[in-house]
């Protein structure tokens, strides 16, 4: 390939109309190419955009073999394109180049590819040429959506004082929440390190180290399962405060998402975001992330059918369960639809669904003959019914019918785009989760502060914490908690859990030793930076807004990884596969 | 602990002289307690800095009991403090708090060590107290200044409109280079990944992408002897841009190291950079990363005395070494000092040193006898030798003549202190470096441009490369290079290197695929951070400067890491350990 000194004195996207009669260089890709034969056109694409440039190959022979995503220097004068010829729809489309220097810097071999958001390609496919699939308008975006986002959060929390703090990758392995990922080490053989979950111990540290705000763009690791749009790595806008509280966390985040928001969708958004208790947004929507875009709320009727002469409404409530619906709207489904909502809510968990149509006098139903007219009217009134809406009942346990309803609810109503953003925090989550066995676990995690420190211990089932979440359009973004900060309380949490003093020592003791020296009040959040950005970019997977993802298997079809290594790097680092596992299998 | 709502309405050093008669809120630890009885004194510290309280013990019988490092909110007036008791050199050394609300928000043990400087604690005592060590001002200002080195590297690169790219961090083991970190996938059992070196290949592929300017600050691994000052995890700025050539790198990077240095220690560089080629300063200073900021550099007198009656000068000519020296200056070193130097020389692998201290009429050693005036002569004009100065010779091979003298060089010339900062460019490194059997290995690796690709293939041991070093008071600071953007090239280095098509397409196929699909000429470069900020905090060792190291055999002693784990969780990887290994050897 030739070689050229310089390569570009200017930016495709700036060979504009006010350059007319000026000499550029540019530089970048053969996004399109039309040759007539006596004349060429190149739409030369580079990181800004693109521009038409015109090639005589009589001067310039070898313009004949230029093909798709060669990359060439070109120099000569901007001009007027002529009459009839012009895009007003390109930054560039009312000039082009008239080439006099011609310098192929790289071929291209035929693409696997057409590099076009309309071409559908596979995932797989894309992945394997990642390299390529990120020339695509669509992902170009992503990737700078993704750097402003940065940016812009990092103005932000610069500008408010926040030192950034890089927090050790190769920790030591806790064994609570998620799976850890695993680093053999090799110069304490049969001792392995673990990435981190979360840099949540040391940026509790940093506070007990004296630094007032903290933050950090975290590289985190979670070897889950991928049945979710996971990663097992992905990175989190890690943040801490010292004398913090809620409000302070809420504020500071408000700025930066806003900050963010603007920066990548060019809006502003409403702030301060809503806030609703864990409790309430359960009881309406059945779920702790509740898409706030659209009504059809979940009403509970337990009260005015428990009396009922519907056996299921009676019998349901009598035994300390509930009746609720939701109000979906003149939707008008045919039988056969109805059939696949009553499958999809017992597939969801629910002994029955039952649908009622609003008419001017009533309710039709096939179970509208066991409901008396006053609790036909009251059911109308509590679900707002006007005639032709479609209401939807579950009886069952306050738990299933929640969540029943719940997911419903979102299959029926939630917008299939993220036009409009609807930010919430969800406050005062419980301190525990009772698991099945009756036994409690961290709703958040172990070091979250309860609300009160004598309910947690005289009621640790219905104890609220210090915690929240933040969620948009139905995702969790992020969570956040004020800390313990007494190693007291922090033991009593312990105990609570079941993990007496000798445990707690032996897991978490090198964090609690820190508590004891002096440790500020402290709260803080992490925002999951890649759901985040997924969703400002109208991308279903968070695949599509990281630069080099894995698929849902943990593997790169681009490079191979992960693949086997010699035994003698095994034998280096003292450790063997099993017998029954073969390489790479 | 009590519990308050708000903890602050103003940070300690912000208690000024203008304050006088306002009422404050503050918050942080107890630095200095002075109880008087009747009065108690307390220094105040959070982030920002030191206010004294003043606190009535009649009204608070609490403060009695304060004691270092506790952590308290104080509410009060601000007033000047008594005549005589003021401290001028505090920024809020006039005023003092006279406090009327105490809250005592959480004790503190007795400390392992006193936060203080001028205390000298054995390194491994304060990494197992990191989150005490840190709350020293020395440590707490390395942590700002980590941290504005962050924000100025960004300002600058974002103000360019270089593009922050996260590239992953499992990614594929490469054989090349240091010895990669491994880590066992759990869903592919008996494969593993690597964590990376650098970003290198992913870079480039960003480049091949159409990012037109990317940077990083990149977490990279290195599983190395830590025989030197090094970690297991390190930082560095990593960046890269296309259609760039040398001049572009440096320009930018000259922009980003200016402007830490400014933020970090409020100095401004002289820029550009000095430059020097390799082959200058390997004969000039014997090391490709010398500290300019003093001379002493080695001479090269062969020509002059390889025809001397001195057999060792004459037969070291003849037989194709050189003799060499430095002038050390007027050190007047006694004999026993004079003797060291010589077993220090032996000790670095010189056959001998040779001494000679220039007087009025010639020069006074053992082996000025065998020397000629006339010889005498020219080797004091070529050291530039004035009477008493100490001239250093050695007569060996060029390699060893070199890296002896410039060992001694940095031994008795270097400044203790990094007060100074000489800033070079090393340009012009060789392509390859010849092995000790003949073979070639890469000088930098094996993805830098040749200058001149025929001239690599016809004389591969003396071809220059386009790489290039940045160095700073002799540690080299980063290194970069034009990377080979046409894959023929990229074979052909691999075919000097004795990697064959099969080979390469095995171990670096899934890279070079990538380079033929249209690929831009590309440079890039990356700065490690830690060694850039130990030297302008003038720290001796890059742990330092990192928030939480680890120790040189790569153990963390505030946490225990690394550990050994459940068996139950190597099963889950398909590893064991092997027969010969105890868990946590």
């Amino acid at each position: 390939m030739a070689q050229v000194d310089v390569y570009r004195d200017t930016y495709a996207r700036h060979v504009s109309d006010e350059r007319s009669g000026e000499a550029v260089r540019v530089a970048g890709w053969v996004d399109r190419r039309r040759d007539h034969g006596a004349i060429i056109f190149i739409d030369l694409r580079d990181a800004s955009g693109i521009v038409q440039a015109v090639i005589d190959p009589e001067e310039f022979p070898e313009a004949h073999k230029l093909k798709l995503e060669y990359v060439v220097s070109l120099h000569g004068v901007v001009r007027a394109r002529p009459e009839g010829t012009q895009n007003a729809e390109m930054p560039t489309g009312m000039v082009e180049i008239a080439v006099d220097e011609l310098t192929v810097l790289s071929a291209s071999e035929t693409l696997p590819f057409m590099l076009d958001d309309r071409v559908d390609v596979d995932e797989r496919t894309r992945l394997e040429y990642r390299f390529l699939d990120l020339r695509t308008p669509r992902m170009a975006a992503n990737l700078r959506a993704r750097s402003a986002a940065f940016r812009a959060m990092r103005e932000v929390l610069d500008g408010l004082g926040f030192m950034d703090v890089d927090t050790p990758t190769l920790i030591r392995s806790t064994p609570e929440g998620a799976r850890d990922v695993l680093v053999p080490s090799r110069l304490r053989k049969g001792s392995f390190y673990a990435l981190p979950q979360s840099p949540q111990l040391f940026k509790q540290l940093l506070m007990v180290a004296g630094v007032d705000r903290y933050y950090q763009i975290a590289r985190c690791y979670r070897d889950e399962d991928f049945r979710s749009d996971r990663q097992l790595e992905f990175i989190q806008l890690d943040l801490e405060g010292a004398f913090w509280g809620r409000e302070e966390v809420f504020e500071t985040l408000e700025q930066v998402i806003s900050a963010v928001v603007e920066r990548v969708r060019g809006m502003k958004v409403p702030t301060p975001f809503r806030r609703l208790t864990y409790s309430d947004v359960m009881d309406r929507y059945g779920t702790d992330k509740p898409d706030l875009r659209f009504g059809m709320e979940i009403h509970d009727i337990s009260s005015l059918v428990g009396g009922s002469a519907f056996d299921v409404f009676a019998s349901t409530v009598a035994g300390g369960g509930v009746v609720r619906g939701i109000n979906v709207g003149a939707v008008g489904l045919s039988r056969s639809a109805m059939d696949a909502l009553t499958d999809r809510a017992r597939a969801l968990g629910a002994k029955g669904l039952m649908s009622l149509v609003v008419e001017e006098n009533g309710l039709r139903s096939s179970i509208a003959k066991f409901l008396s007219d006053g609790e036909q009217r009251s059911i109308i009134e509590a679900l707002d019914g006007t005639p032709g809406d479609l209401l939807l009942l579950v009886a069952d346990t306050s738990k299933l019918a929640g969540s029943v309803l719940g997911q419903l609810r979102l299959e029926l109503g939630q917008p299939k785009d993220h036009e409009e953003l609807a930010f919430l925090w969800v406050i005062d989550f419980p301190v525990f989760d009772v698991n099945d066995d009756g036994s409690l676990s961290p709703a958040h995690h172990p070091f979250t502060a309860p609300i009160d420190v004598d309910e947690m211990r005289t009621s640790p089932e219905t104890a609220i914490s210090k915690s929240y979440d933040l969620v948009l359009n139905g995702s969790e973004l992020g969570s956040g908690s004020v800390r313990i900060h007494d190693p007291i309380v922090q033991q009593q949490v312990f105990d609570i859990l079941g993990i007496g003093p000798e445990d707690a020592e032996r897991r978490f003791g090198w964090f609690v030793k820190g508590l004891r020296f002096g440790t500020p009040p402290h709260a803080g959040f992490a925002v999951g930076i890649d759901r985040l950005l997924a969703i400002l970019q109208g991308e279903r997977s968070i695949r599509e807004v990281i630069p080099f993802p894995k698929t849902q298997t943990g593997t790169d079809p681009m490079s191979g990884s992960p693949t086997p290594v010699d035994d003698e790097q095994l034998q280096e680092l003292g450790i063997a596969l099993r017998p029954e596992v073969k390489a790479g299998d």
